[in-house]
């Protein structure tokens, strides 16, 4: 990550080419680097070398000043390509850009022109269902303030490969909850390596220890629960761009698996035999299934553009926004991820009846998509995305604002 | 339908309002409706009497100026409350709005004058699968000339209860295919009463026939046909309409089969035994399933809308436009049309499992929601348009344009 | 039902000759009846003069000596002709077998040899929704004995139809629970011929009212709970008995449908404007279509089958039987209702996509076939039945006997 | 495969338990078997070692005399345990009882004693969609005859492994087509150790060449073909077996993902936070969704034992199989395999909903069985299977005998 400082991308249109381009790239060596899953520090070199780190920052910050919509449709190509790098690059402008959720103003301004100058690689360490991280004061002469950060988050989507890390951590001394930002590259941050799952392979998403590492006061950004008398639904506005973030991964592979069956399709399948047609392109039933698969996809991306720009249009609210505002976007998303979730599983799994035995072969390494959406996929229950989708459609009612709604 | 001329409506607001209106006192009755299964001329009057029957006409022809999509969002209640009533009114508006996609600009820009004027009712008479009409040529020593027409046509939605009836005729002199409009009102067009189905009751798709009846040359629109040197992809964009307003008629008739479910969970569901629940709101099954299938809905109802945003500016582009410009609109109304329909019909019937088992009683009428899906999701055979969707995800291709693509 | 008695059938090909003759009677007629709705005399009348209604009734008591597996597999073409005839007549056959699973054998053998006598149609009042009914001991100077009984049953199907019905009651002076027989045709019985519901249109499943009707000491049976210090598994087995007879009906229903959709597209489909091919059984997405579905019901109706020899088994088991042996046949049925519950329902509602539009005109009745199944699959919550079968496979656990299990 | 010669198991209950005991060793190490992926020469050693490989061969030829029922039971624990080793037992079983489908009945018997006495394992190398092997007959002046056999067979499952091959070749010089059995041993036997594919990797189903390979007079069959004069039904019945074996795959495959979810979620699955339960299994979406697949499970358990019964019995007939009766067969065991395949790729896809994220950590290798399912459910497309169950429901069509039906 010690390369030359890249251009800030500012056009549209320039970030489009240039994760197009990128995912060509990886879309070449996708089945050998899922094969090997080591640790995709090359690909976030080259991913920061778009000069797109800091697309979501402010003009005014130095920054692209890109939005979400044009962030989000830059990526798919990644997504399409590899789930685990489309997943680890989406969380990168999620954990960079959630900085502005917070209070103090100055302090993640300063951050975000941090990240504009210098191309910072974000990840996360936020896993709800894990111990909270522990945040102690440092008592210096001097009263430089800040603090020290103590313990350990799985699946932080990643924090192995980055500059900083988005966190939450608890003071040890007034139990008070607070959002930070972590230097991941100092020597108290400990990265395990530990990602050896079936899917999103090249995610970076193992386990990361802090043992006494340093949090200076400007990384501290105030109030970081969900929940309490200083909550507000503007700042637990995060996880909804982790879920939204999760869709669009979900449809990537979806995309991804229906893109790579139909090159195979048309090069390599072999009419079958009692098919009377001589191209497996003309088989009704390859023709009939890809149909429904790629109809089924579309309705899914579909939904997932409009969580898209409903929460957009909700996050632009900021401290003006309201509980029900917020409620609407947290059930177009959830929506989208029920539909997303079923999707992406039947897509990657029945794309191999539409390309025949012989596409099993590791080589081409179809069998990717669906670990990559099985796994990916169950970040958090579907059941109870369901739940609460079907809470709204009962009662009205909205989600709990939570680590995972 | 010779009330008062009602004043034409201009607003958005307004449309929409109205409508919300009308179908509240449709739902109020859909059940009893349903049951007797009677042409709904009173239905049609009341529409009428909104002032919407000219909403798509353009203000300098006197009409209301709206476009596609205010047009569509306003009918959604109606489609929800009755789903063959709104598939009669979309119809109204796909049969008279298809008058601008003929070559003689005069002849219907006089007749959209005398839509706006008149607050006509229109159906249509144009099922691909019947024999053709036959369009004599009138051979009076005036000269008056214009044609008298004769045959039957099946599913002639719309026509038993319109003023005016658009269909296509061939000459039998010149073999010629005309596109014409029928006055529904005279002797010679004699209305069957004839629809006997399942569901859609109240859609008024029974047959007509034409018995020499008179097609004056104002109402001879030009060219009719959808292939030879004459076809141009504009020309044949009204199949589009009528499938993209299937794909309405769909969405909205799960909808209204959620929110029928959704208001008799609430009011009328006892918790089941086992169920540890007091009410049944809090049923975790009934909670999940609901979830499922509004999500579902949402994601068919996200893509309806894509595609009704994709056709309407593909009809904005008039002569200009491109084969492959309609194409890319025919997939995704295509695609619309596969998951609307396993939408509606999963929807539709899963929807009990909701209720339990009191709500099949007849009173309640929920199963007019399934029995309307089951019928008007059989228009074409889905299979063919998974496989239109198949073929363009395989090989970039686009429909044939016919009588359904 | 004061036809000459009819001779009693002791052959199963003559048992299942006779039942496939009355069921094509019944085909012939079904959506006609279907139409009309009303309460099935004629048709009980028909079943009383095959002279099977006592098939199940021990040889030695003057019976036909008939098993399970034998009246269940003659009964499967009435399922298909109506499943709403088949219900009411398998239902029969568990309400009167199960006078067996109680202690006073006497009672019931005398029970039994007037039913092979007097060739009895039996209903059952048992919904264990409903409040119970009040038995309140005659106290005669005569020390005749027995009970009067009296209070409402909703969904008593049969009942309406019936010579003699099956119930329990709560005796007012003990809270004693007692099986009981009530002769149906007595004043005190009041048949409310209200069974007006989408489906099943034929089961006579309305509702009955006991005004103090005669419960005679020779009618009363024993115990009849589900729970306490004198339940035992054998006695509690009629709940699984009417389970595995709705098992049949879900899976009857769906032969039904495949066979009356199979017909109509060898005889009156026409081949898809696009399918290039001649004939519609040649059309590959209706060949494949309803091989899924003939396949799914292959599944299901093996399963049942299964699960029918499994309940035979145990019940022969007769007092030795213990709860794990029940329980395990109870897991089969639980199954089999899963299954059949989503393939009758499945089947019923796409063999329309084999047929075409036409086939919802009203006087081919197809819809029957789904109203009947979305009807019938109500009875209890599918949702929890398949969390009992996931109790057996996560933890072993066999289901609480209740009335629903 | 030098091993002492095992004694042959003639009784059915040891039959069942040393294969199970046999699949527990292997579910120990399922997980790092899979991900070494090396040929099962140990997992075949131990498989002779049971006693078990000349099971099906009768009494009096020295064999174990046990039926196809018997063996297919016994051999469920291990396609739960490894679906790759299940598919490579069964398939020994298929390739090695055929032998008695040709008309040559001196030299079946003397290779069936064969098999009795030295416990040979059996391969197979018949992929209908390759180039025939070819048959030179051995002009050498001892007139010992017999031909030698050369060509190259893809996923020939078992033949690396095994001691015998069975095959068939057609003659250079007369064309006529040959069932054959060859020594794997000799030199001319080239194992290509090639099977690289995403699922059932202990299947050893890789490639197989075969150079002037010996075939003695004794080792040919006579007639192989599956038309022409001189086809008959009963020697086209070694498809079918395999067909049938691969629905026990595909059930036992479900069946093990199953076993396999259950036994994580009571011991490792933390309840959801919002589950409002302590243990993961009162989780109501957990307990209805193993519900749900298990009961898809037993259904297609329940109709592949169905379709074993059938084709024992159509076995049992001999050369007095009809047309008819071996048809009826077909369709029942194809159905099996419409059911099982996506019972198959549902359960083993599903279960992760059931242990949730953690469970995809690879060294649990949970991803396997949906890796073998998809792979082993691509034998032949399942879309012309259902066609085939379909033209039989449509038209009481039945199957053209060929490599696949």
């Amino acid at each position: 990550m010690s390369a030359a400082t890249p251009r800030t991308v500012t056009d549209p249109a320039e970030a489009a080419d240039t994760l197009a381009a990128l995912a060509e790239r990886f879309t070449a060596v996708a089945a050998e680097r899922d094969h090997e899953g080591t640790a995709p520090f090359a690909e976030v070199a080259a991913f920061r070398a778009t000069g797109l780190l800091p697309a979501l920052v402010p003009r005014e910050l130095g920054g692209g000043g890109l939005d979400w919509p044009t962030v989000l449709s830059a990526l798919r190509p990644v997504l399409r390509a590899d789930g685990g790098l489309g997943h680890l690059f989406a969380y990168h402008f999620v954990n960079s850009w959630r900085m502005q959720l917070n209070e103090n103003e100055e302090r993640f301004q300063a951050l975000q022109r941090g990240l504009a100058r210098n191309h910072w690689f974000w990840g996360g360490a936020g896993n709800p269902r894990d111990a909270g991280l522990a945040l102690t004061p440092v008592e210096s002469g001097a009263g430089s303030g800040g603090f020290t950060v103590s313990g350990r988050k799985f699946f932080a989507t990643g924090a192995q490969v980055s500059d900083r890390i988005t966190a939450s951590g608890t003071r040890v001394d007034t139990g008070e909850k607070l959002a930070i930002v972590i230097d991941a590259t100092q020597p108290g941050v400990i990265h395990h390596d530990d990602w050896e799952n079936n899917g999103q392979r090249l995610s970076a998403s193992g386990s990361v220890s802090f043992e006494a590492a340093s949090v200076p006061e400007e990384n501290v950004l105030g109030f970081g629960g969900q929940e309490g008398p200083r909550y507000h639904p503007y700042s637990s506005l995060s996880i909804l761009f982790f879920q939204l973030a999760l869709d669009h991964v979900h449809v990537g592979l979806a995309e991804g698996a229906l893109a790579a069956a139909a090159e195979y399709v048309q090069t390599s399948t072999k009419p079958w035999s009692t098919s009377g047609v001589d191209r497996a392109v003309d088989d009704p039933y390859i023709r009939e299934l890809i149909g429904d698969l790629a109809a089924a996809t579309r309705a899914a991306d579909a939904l997932t553009w409009r969580a898209t720009e409903s929460l957009t249009a909700v996050a632009d609210r900021g401290w003006a926004l309201t509980d029900a505002e917020r409620g609407e976007a947290a059930i177009e998303i959830a929506a989208a991820k029920v539909v997303s979730t079923k999707v992406a599983l039947d897509v990657t799994s029945r794309v191999f009846e539409l390309t025949g035995a012989r596409a099993t072969g590791t080589s081409y390494g179809f069998d990717r998509f669906w670990r990559n959406a099985r796994t990916v996929t169950l970040h958090d229950p579907v059941a109870y995305k369901a739940q609460e989708v079907g809470d709204h459609a009962l009662r009205g009612a909205y989600p709990e604002p939570s680590g995972y709604s």
